[in-house]
Formats: C-alpha cells, sequence, structure tokens
C-alpha cells in the first residue's frame, strides 16, 4: 500500500483513538505514531509537544460540539427565540455527547480541565456568542440596554448547572428539562426591555 | 485525670480530627477511638458504621454552615432584601470555608458528595428556605405568583456557580463579586411581580 501523506487530521483521528483506548494519563505520542506506522519525530513536526497536540484534540472535538450553535446565531430569528434556542443547543449538545460518548467526554473533559488555554478560549467564544445574541436583541429592543457582555455572563453563569460538565451526572435527572426552561423564563422576563413586556 | 463520659459531639470533634490528619480515604473508626482512648466497640454503641459517623460529620458542618442562614429567614426584613441576603450569605459562608480552611473544606466536600442521603437533605433544606422566601415575597405582592418551589429552584439552579464546590476556584476570581451581583439584579427582575416594577 502506498503511503498517504501524514495530515494534521489523521494524527488527531490517531490521537483520539489512543486516548479513547489507554485514557489520558497513559497515552502517549509512541502510540500514536506506532498506530500510524510511523517514527514519534515525525508527529512532532506537525506538534511540538504531547501538550500541543492533547491541546489540538479537544479543539477540534469543541469546534465540532460549536458547529450547531454558530448556525443558530446566523439565523434570521428574533433574538429572544435565537438566545432560548443557543442555550438549548449548548446544554443539549453536551447532554447528549455524555449520553453517547460517555468514555470521550471524560477523557475530552478531563484534558480541557488540564489547559487553561484551551478553556479560555472556549468560554470567551461563548461569552461572545451570547453577547452578539443579547446586541442583537438590544438593537430590536427587546432586550434592556444595559451592557450586553455584562448580560451575556449572567446568562452563561445562571446556566452553569446546565453546561458544565461538573454537573453531567444531574443531566438525566427526570426534571431537568422543566427546570431550564423555569430558569429561562425567569431570565427572560429579567433582560427583557420593560416596556416591550407591557 | 477522670474518665469523662463520651458524648457524641466529643467522638464528632475527634472524627473531624482524624479525618484532617489521615484524609477520607485512610481514616477510619479505630483512629477515632485510639485518640479517645476507647475500644472502637464503644463508638460503634453512638453510630452503627463508619459511613453513619462519616455522615453525622458532615451534616453537623452542614449545620454549623446554615446557621446564619436560618438567622437571615427570621428577620424581620423584606423578601427581596431577604433573598439577596440569604444567597450572599450562602455564597460568602462557603467561600470563606473554602478559602479559610481548605483541607476541611476538601474533606467534607468529598464526603458529602460520597452520601446522597446527606446532600440530598441538604439540597431539601435550602430549597425550603428558598421556597419561604419566595412564599414571602408573593404574600407582600413583591414576587410573582407562579408556584414558589418551581422559583425557588430556578434561583437555586442560577446560582449553581456560586455555591456549589465543583466551582470552588472559581471563588478567588476579582470579578466574581460582581457577576454575582449581575446575575441577581437579572433574577430580580425576573422574579419581581410586573406591577410592583412600574
Amino acid at each position: 500500500m502506498a503511503k498517504l501523506p501524514l495530515t494534521k487530521e489523521m494524527i488527531l483521528n490517531s490521537a483520539e483513538e489512543v486516548l479513547l483506548r489507554f485514557g489520558p494519563a497513559k497515552a502517549n505520542v509512541q502510540d500514536i505514531a506506532r498506530a500510524l506506522n510511523v517514527s514519534h519525530p515525525v508527529i512532532y513536526r506537525h506538534y511540538d509537544s504531547k501538550a500541543k497536540l492533547w491541546d489540538a484534540v479537544v479543539e477540534r472535538w469543541l469546534d465540532r460540539a460549536s458547529a450547531p450553535l454558530n448556525d443558530i446565531l446566523n439565523e434570521p430569528i428574533s433574538s429572544d427565540i435565537k438566545l432560548y434556542r443557543w442555550l438549548e443547543a449548548l446544554f443539549k449538545g453536551k447532554r447528549q455527547s455524555a449520553i453517547n460518548e460517555p468514555e470521550l467526554y471524560a477523557i475530552y473533559t478531563t484534558l480541557a480541565a488540564q489547559s487553561s488555554e484551551v478553556l479560555h478560549q472556549h468560554i470567551t467564544h461563548l461569552i461572545e456568542d451570547t453577547t452578539k445574541i443579547i446586541k442583537q436583541g438590544v438593537d430590536e429592543g427587546v432586550f434592556v440596554k444595559d451592557t450586553p457582555e455584562q448580560t451575556a455572563l449572567a446568562i452563561l453563569d445562571a446556566f452553569t448547572r446546565f453546561y458544565h460538565p461538573a454537573h453531567v451526572n444531574e443531566w438525566q435527572n427526570p426534571n431537568i428539562d422543566k427546570e431550564f426552561n423555569a430558569l429561562w423564563d425567569i431570565l427572560l422576563k429579567g433582560i427583557t426591555y420593560h416596556s416591550y413586556l407591557t
């Protein structure tokens, strides 16, 4: 078989398999090189260190998870519906991932927790997206005109229980969707421009 | 020295010391008995099992932490101020405990996480207290008349980041108090009876 040129995607795919097989504590670059039938310096040509490679694996996973959120962000719908659907997609995406691929989910959240840089980027991204929706709502006269970024942060804080991996074990509670909606109703009222309500 | 009769409090004090010294994984009833200069069956006369003893230690810690919350609950102040002060005391109490006694805090949260019964009681207690304040607010015409228990639960969900031990590392962020207040402002508006706002 002719050797294919080694792409970053091939390395990341192999890294994912190796992580799943040996766990984040034991998996190493040599295992990945072996699985790809190359020597490990070849891997280091693409990624300087194991830490950088793990970061790239987690970033790809987070990017994949964010794709549906980006779609909602760009839909031509009103800001209140958009915010609800975006938060719902954030929660349900994480929950689905945790339920459908529990081993991968555990590996990824462990790796993410170890990389403050990746986590910081992820959170910054979430705040930016929420701020965009709040700003749209201010322009539409739907949301209050307070500092949109602070409002966005407060909304994300409020929904911590519904997307932070520390609460993964609560996501299969029978009342969790009801609780999500009860919180949403209160928050929506809290950020809605007053004269819009009357 | 004359032997004092062995009280539950003496056992719990000793258990706390032993837990602090050996950690929750290694601490055992024999260590406690040795520290109290009694045989371990004497301890079992008061607590059926190590698990029950650990539960009692955690319960006492939680009760102590709840004392300031109960005081606020019984103060003759209006419901919105009461709710703010109660949530603030919940957050700041946990934060203070985590900062001032980090080893004990880590031990207690580990033990609490292992005892679904103790955790369930603690959460039930928090929900009951919040519900009382919401009901007071409904009676005063300050808060909306929706089901108070559901509102209480939503408020507690919203503040998860500010009292759940999973987020202990975020409690020293320089902006955490500002974020607490931003979230409070939105939630207060969200639960305030509408004609009260105008």
